[in-house]
This record gives structure tokens, C-alpha cells and sequence, in this order.
């Protein structure tokens, strides 16, 4: 049995797409329990693998992270990392405040010895539907060579044991695919890694081959990663804007529109990285899901269901042995 | 009347699409004279504005960029620099290795005192169609905040005398809106930018939106700038592959994908940064633009458009009374 802590009040549609996605999963999984933590009178639904905890605090969007995650103790994200930390729960989620998330995971959970920072970890659609694990996507945006060496070996780990991939090449995002090039983070981690035996080192990737299925693994700062992100995110939706007005310019393309409607909404949503789950904070003594703060309750199942696989693949404790100090 | 000099071998399609791209200009502009540096073998046409010089050498998309232009002094990119150097040229134009380029720019053309790095411009398509100008894409990958602080105001000129935009709103960009969000580097050059008069400060810009018509100029470091540019035309061209497996799946999809196929290419041209001109090198003692690699002679046309109308603005006398030390 897997016991999920799940933050009830975080995300744009909370609580009511949280609790339904919660439903989803206990009735899908019989082999996992949820302790969900959030306000009793928007609790309304009763199951025997669903323990509820009412918390008369919440973390909004608006909140400082840090200052949140250390005022706020009743609130539902706090109490949802504090089950964690105890070992009352293996793994808990959230939709809210990412910052305060991220936080709850340093200062509440806490890093697992060895390992100086934690990074945050999503997998992106590629070409192929296959994807590829991408980390840091903004847990650091300070990063040293060293980290992201780290962050390879953590990415490794996420890519066996989720992914079911054996040995995974594992890249790292540069500005050239030559081992000089770069700015002096990258050429530096470039040399690390290729001195190393413990992952299979892949080379330099450059950002135009990103979902081009070069590699499992795509290794970057959190600066860089979160910056990448928003582009794919935010390129998609001006595209979408561009290629909306041209296609609604006159009756024929609009008919035409229409017979593809189907499948160009399929295609935005292979393109849609939260149909891939949640993102996880790596490197903490425990598993700590981040959902998209739009998720609606399939996205918060799929987020439960991640956080189940990586409870019984024990990635945390393959951390700790390998990447650990 | 503005002299340019014109590298004939630079480019995948050299030298002829940049003998038809010369050819093209000098009938539509009276007012500029060519020079025009290559091999005498390939050259085949005559005008009274088109002055031909024979060069023994050319640097190739795989010489490494200092060693090339430091030993290949009879190439006709470092003769087309020397032009410049001399005064013989007021502005320069190649489709060829991008490194040497910028090597030429640094070490032949020269630096405007003061100006402590170079950036590499580029205009970037948006969704309204007015476009916005992007630097740096990959002069200098490691970066201080006051260069950032220099490309702003670099930037600034640029959009006021090319883009003819009166009083550009000039962003930074950063993975967060708020003054303290980024990294080091950013933080700090906000904290500049937000101390000064030169030009008139956005503030933050996130990268999700870059193509939205926030800013006329946005301003980041070479490895960032460079890592978006690439990720902009990589995840253009992967998307384009998904979206076109999808269409061509079925018969009915098919027609209704030739109704659109026109509007579609014209997405296509709206989406093409080399739409909107070469990139040009700020910060040196002349004009220096960068045509793509992938240059036809419409591109080759535009970037001697665009190396007239720098040299006509006097970007360079600008940027050296207000910049400059």
C-alpha cells in the first residue's frame, strides 16, 4: 500500500477538480491510500482509503514562498510536506504555489544528504510521442557545474525507474554540440560529465533538437530550463494565435478547419506537457509532485498515479545509494 | 551615396544567390555602390556600380573562426572587414561561418570605445506582425550585467533608427515578472536598467511572451538569446512534422490540407525570422550584418536593404556619442 498526501486547496480549480481526480485514483488503485489535507466545508465525499484532514490555512498564488511555507503552518501544503517528512505519507502533490512548493520540499521534506540542490524535473512531448525527462526546469537559477552533474545522475534514475528506459542517453542542453562550446557552466559541466561512468553521456544537444528524440534525458540550469519551457509553452499558444487568424480568413478555410478541428485539438494536445503528468521535485527525501496549476482532475490523477510508480520503484532510496553522499 | 562590401562566397547558396541578391539591389537602389570580395572564376556579370575584387581564399562553415580569420587574410570575408576598417566600405554583409564573422567584427572592424562586447541583433516575428528586436543571439555567452545594461541601450538606437519605433519599450528578459525574480545576472541588470534614463525600461519579460507585442526590444544574454532562437526555429520545425504526420493521415484530411496549403506557407514566411532581414553585430566601429546561412537572394537583398538603411541612420555615430565612452 502507497499512502498519497494530497494538497486539497492548491490549483486554479481547487478543490473541486482535486477531489474528483482523488475519486478517480482510489477507485482505479486499490493498493494506494490518500490523506488529503484542505478546508472541511468543501470536503464532500467519503471513502475508506481516503483519510481527511481539515486545515484552516491556505497558500495562495499571491503568497512568497518561503515566508508562506514558514507562517502558514496549518495550511493544507504545509501539513500535506509534514506527512512526508514524518513517514506518515510516501509522496504527496500539489497544484498551487510552485515556489511554495518548492520550498515546503527544501525546508519540510529537506534534501537527501549529498546531494546540494534539488531540480526540478517534467517530461516534454517529442516528435515521436515518446518524450524526454527535462531537468531543471527553475528549482535553482544559480547553478554550478557540479549541479548539473547532479542533475544528470538524478534525470538517469527518473528515466529508468519512470520511464522503464534501461540506459538512457542523457544530453546537455548547450549552444553547440563541439565539447568547447558554451558558456563556462556548460563547458565545465561538459567536461564532468564526460569523465564520469555512472549514466550514459550523450554529448551536447542544441535547443533546435530538443523534441527531435535525440536523447532520453535533456540536462540544463533551472534559469535555462524554465526559460525553455515558457518559449515551448508560450510559441505554441502565438502560433496558435497566428495560424487562427489566417485559417478563419475566409469561408473555405473555415470549412476546411473544420474537417481538421479533430485533429489539430490532438495535436495540441500530444504538443501539451501536463497530458504527461506532473513535475517532480528530485533530490528530496521523499517524492514531491508538482501538477500544473490548471490541471483539471485527470491531470491530478495522472499526478497521483506518478507518485505512485515512483513510491514503489523507490527512487527516493536509489537517490540516496547512488547520487547520496 | 553608401558603399557596401558584400562577401560573394559566404552562404550554403554562394556565390550565385549573392551575385542575384547584388544584382537585385543595385537596379532597385541608385544610391549605393557595391563591392563585392570572391573568386574571379565565379564571378559573371558587370555595373557601374558593382566593383569586383579577387580573393584567393575562402573560410568555410567548418574553420574555427578566430584561426580562420587570423590566417586567411585573403579571404573575402576578412578583405570584405578590411573595407570597412579602411573606410573604404561603410557597412559589410555575409551569409557565411557566423564565429568568423563575429571574429572579423571584433578584431578587424573594431569595438566603439567603451562598448565593452558586441551583441548580435536580430528582429523577431510577433503575433500582431510588427515584430520586435531581440539581442543578444549569441555574440558573448557569458555575460556581465552592465553588458546587459549596454545592449539595452544599443538595442534602443537600433529600434529608434531602423525600426523607425520613436520611443522603443525596451524589456529584460527573465523567468519571472517581478523586479527580484532570475538569476544573478539578471536581478542585477534590472537593478541597472531600472536606475537609468536612456531609454525607456519595460521591466521584466517572461519568455511565453516573447512573440505577444509587450516590448519593441528585448534584451538577454548571448547563451540565452542564443538557446531561444534555436529552440523558436526547432520547435517550429518539429511541430511542423507532428502537425504534418496528423494531417496526411487521411484522404479527407488531405483536401482539406490543400485548401489551407497557401495560408499555411504564408504562417510559414510570417514565422521565418530571415523574413525580417540578417542580424546585425552592435557595438562595433561599422556597420556589420550577418545574412542566414541558408540565404536566397531575396535575403541577400534585404540584409544590403538593411546594411543601407544602418548606414544612411548613421547607427554607428549614434551609438558612439551616446554609448561609447
Amino acid at each position: 500500500m502507497v499512502t498519497i498526501a494530497v494538497d486539497m486547496m492548491g490549483g486554479d480549480n481547487a478543490p473541486d477538480v482535486v477531489i474528483d481526480g482523488v475519486k478517480q485514483a482510489v477507485n482505479e488503485f486499490k493498493d494506494i491510500h490518500i490523506i488529503l489535507f484542505g478546508d472541511e466545508h468543501r470536503y464532500n465525499f467519503k471513502h475508506e482509503r481516503v483519510t481527511f484532514r481539515h486545515c484552516t490555512e491556505r497558500i495562495t498564488m499571491e503568497d512568497e514562498p518561503v515566508r508562506a511555507i514558514k507562517k502558514k503552518k496549518d495550511s493544507s501544503m504545509v501539513r500535506m510536506a509534514d506527512a512526508v517528512r514524518s513517514g506518515e505519507a510516501d509522496a504527496c502533490i500539489s497544484a498551487g504555489n510552485t515556489g511554495a512548493l518548492m520550498s515546503a520540499g527544501l525546508f519540510i521534506v529537506g534534501r537527501i544528504k549529498g546531494i546540494s540542490r534539488p531540480a526540478l524535473v517534467v517530461t516534454l512531448p517529442s516528435v515521436s510521442g515518446k518524450g524526454f525527462v527535462f531537468l531543471d526546469v527553475g528549482a535553482n537559477a544559480d547553478t554550478k557545474p557540479e549541479h548539473l552533474l547532479q542533475y544528470a545522475q538524478l534525470g538517469n534514475i527518473y528515466a529508468q525507474k519512470i520511464r522503464n528506459i534501461k540506459q538512457p542517453d542523457v544530453a546537455l542542453l548547450n549552444i553547440g554540440t563541439e565539447p568547447k562550446k558554451g558558456n563556462a557552466l556548460t563547458r565545465e559541466a561538459y567536461n564532468l560529465m564526460n569523465q564520469q561512468n555512472d549514466f550514459k553521456f550523450y554529448g551536447n544537444i542544441e535547443a533546435k533538437e530538443l523534441m527531435e528524440d535525440e536523447a532520453d534525458v535533456i540536462v540544463t540550469d533551472g534559469y535555462t530550463g524554465n526559460m525553455i519551457l515558457k518559449n515551448l509553452e508560450g510559441s505554441s499558444k502565438s502560433v496558435g494565435k497566428i495560424i487562427k487568424q489566417s485559417l478563419l480568413k475566409s469561408v473555405k478555410n473555415k470549412l476546411a478547419a473544420l474537417v481538421l478541428k479533430k485533429d489539430i485539438s490532438n495535436i495540441g494536445k500530444q504538443l501539451d506537457y501536463t497530458e504527461y503528468g506532473g513535475s517532480v521535485l528530485l533530490g528530496l527525501n521523499g517524492i514531491v509532485v508538482k501538477a500544473h496549476g490548471s490541471s483539471n482532475a485527470k491531470a491530478i490523477f495522472s499526478a497521483i498515479r506518478q507518485a505512485k510508480v515512483a513510491s514503489e520503484q523507490e527512487i527516493v532510496k536509489t537517490m540516496k545509494e547512488t547520487v547520496g553522499a
